[in-house]
């Protein structure tokens, strides 16, 4: 047992899946997004990082607004199917209902337990990437998700994936506590 | 069923368990985060989400360095515990032994099957939290949990975190694969 030292290429870690919901040209669009993550408390932002070739990008800059929207692991073959085909080659306009909060150019995906709406903060130009980062605007989550009026996400049943080796995974079993599984180790330093 | 409009701070979805490693004032300390994505494929570069008021924060603007190691499942009580108390208050140096790359003031977690060293590129002043982007000027993976020379997640067995609700998760069975689940349908569409 020991560290070996990888290519910074070919790690793995758990992404969250999301479909980018945009309208591109008057045309709604949707891509499969892995690099999401929350960067601001307050107001709630959200930060999403998108290849700079990829058709979505020209409809956030065109309309100043995207949506993140949490497949179900049982949408996989539609996530996926996303993520083969560009939308600059095939209309994937019509692959899911969609509905609409305050904004008309963020389509929110009905069939996703967990939908998010976006309004474009900042736009940052990396070497290879687009890092976008959006105010939530409203979120929207399917009734039946909920337990005891909270989101719950064993409900949800949202789905992971690893890159490079490219793998779609499911949450898996509660481990503990977050606040709290510390808490004794916490009184045992203390002492 | 039905789609019902939720509160912006109230959602939850899957975010991957790290622990940033910073140098604070000649000190190492660890930190819980879970707001961290991929931002750039080449140069490989990671963002991090942190809450301004950390002391971690300190010693990333001190040193442009950070950290990123991914504990397992098992070291969800020592993974805890760094966030229940601050690097101001206690000292947390001597909590895992540690190594290093070639930065000398990003402290490696050896118990993490993933650890991550980053040089800072940039850092964003936003609201409430900083957003730091780091490269990744080295990948280390334990030996033992790697499968014919590749990185294996299951093998790693990360911890998820979903906030607010507090929970930590481990990752489940695999779903499919990407760039292959939707093949099908790609097909059927064609046609």
């Amino acid at each position: 047992m020991g560290k070996v030292s990888i290519g910074t290429n070919v790690f793995v870690y758990p992404n969250p899946v999301t479909l980018l919901g945009t309208m591109v040209e008057g045309k709604i669009n949707f891509m499969p997004l892995g690099w999401v993550s929350r960067v601001n408390a307050d107001p709630p932002w959200i930060g999403i990082g998108v290849n700079r070739g990829h058709h979505s990008t020209k409809g956030i800059h065109e309309n100043g607004t995207f949506s993140v929207n949490f497949p179900s692991a049982d949408m996989i073959e539609e996530t996926d199917y996303c993520g083969l085909v560009s939308g600059s080659k095939a209309d994937k306009s019509g692959l899911f209902e969609c509905f609409y909060g305050t904004l008309k150019t963020a389509p929110l995906i009905s069939a996703c337990p967990l939908c998010l709406e976006c309004r474009l903060v900042q736009s940052m130009d990396l070497p290879t990437n687009d890092w976008f980062i959006g105010e939530i605007v409203s979120a929207w989550i399917e009734d039946a998700c909920l337990t005891e009026g909270k989101p719950d996400i064993r409900k949800m049943n949202p789905l992971l994936l690893t890159m490079p080796d490219n793998r779609y995974w499911t949450v898996g079993p509660e481990a503990g506590r977050a606040w709290g599984a510390g808490a004794e180790l916490l009184k045992r330093r203390k002492e």
